[in-house]
């Protein structure tokens, strides 16, 4: 279609350095990765977001994100730690819409402060935040039985 | 044993307000939230980091996480997007060492600035570095070939 880079990525129609593929999704280097080793997983099935995403091939998208982890720190690339983010919604930083996995090596001392503006704070209430989890997910599994 | 506050909460013994389990998972409150909904998936299992997670524990924590997602947007809790984000180690600011993925609903204009700092640049040599990660991968297949 040519209007999804990720596509094209996996189609082989542009450019990137791939790190690893099976059946279900292909990984590569971010072309402006905030680290060195920053590789993202895509399904090769075009999927704009979590709503939308099989739940295997989110689970395989997760397999090969943790297995890209483990081959890291078996790598030449010094890495103390890994982030894996996803980002789903334009809310949520989502910036191409085709689902992705950030697989992000970490050193001691670096300078990515992922967690800058992160201000914790105490729940003002809880169960009723839980409460009003439960229910989406009652409706979710209703959903599911009544397509 | 008393020192790992999620197997407490796992086992029961320590409170949270749980919002899902299953066979392989646990999910509740963040007791800290980021965010209102923020919630924690973690294995009922104590594995402290990735790399000793068995692959089909972490795809389990990924459904679930999905799931809880999706279960937001058909929550009363306002949701314009997701984060996933699993940290591993503590340069990837790991803080509690037993796995956990955090589900963070996102609302447009909120002051959540998850990406602060993250410079993206230019990878210098993107051939090298995609090598690099195929040796550990390489090298990861081999230890599992000959445990
Ligand atoms: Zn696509
Ligand atoms: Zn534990």
């Amino acid at each position: 279609m040519g209007s999804c880079v990720f596509c094209d990525i996996v189609a082989g129609t542009a450019p990137a350095a791939r790190v690893y593929e099976d059946d279900d999704v292909v990984a590569f280097l971010d072309a402006r990765p905030v680290a060195n080793g920053h590789v993202l997983v895509v399904p090769r099935e075009h999927v704009s977001r979590l709503e939308n995403l099989d739940p295997e091939l989110g689970a395989s998208m997760f397999r090969a994100g943790q297995r890209l982890a483990r081959a890291l720190t078996r790598s030449s690339l010094p890495t103390d730690g890994t982030n894996l983010v996803l980002n789903d919604g334009r809310a949520a930083f989502q910036s191409v819409f085709h689902a992705h996995l950030h697989l992000l090596p970490r050193r001691k001392g670096d300078r990515i402060r992922l967690g800058v503006g992160l201000v914790r704070r105490r729940a003002h209430d809880p169960d009723a935040t839980a409460a009003a989890i439960r229910a989406g997910l009652d409706r979710l599994a209703s959903e599911e039985k009544n397509p």
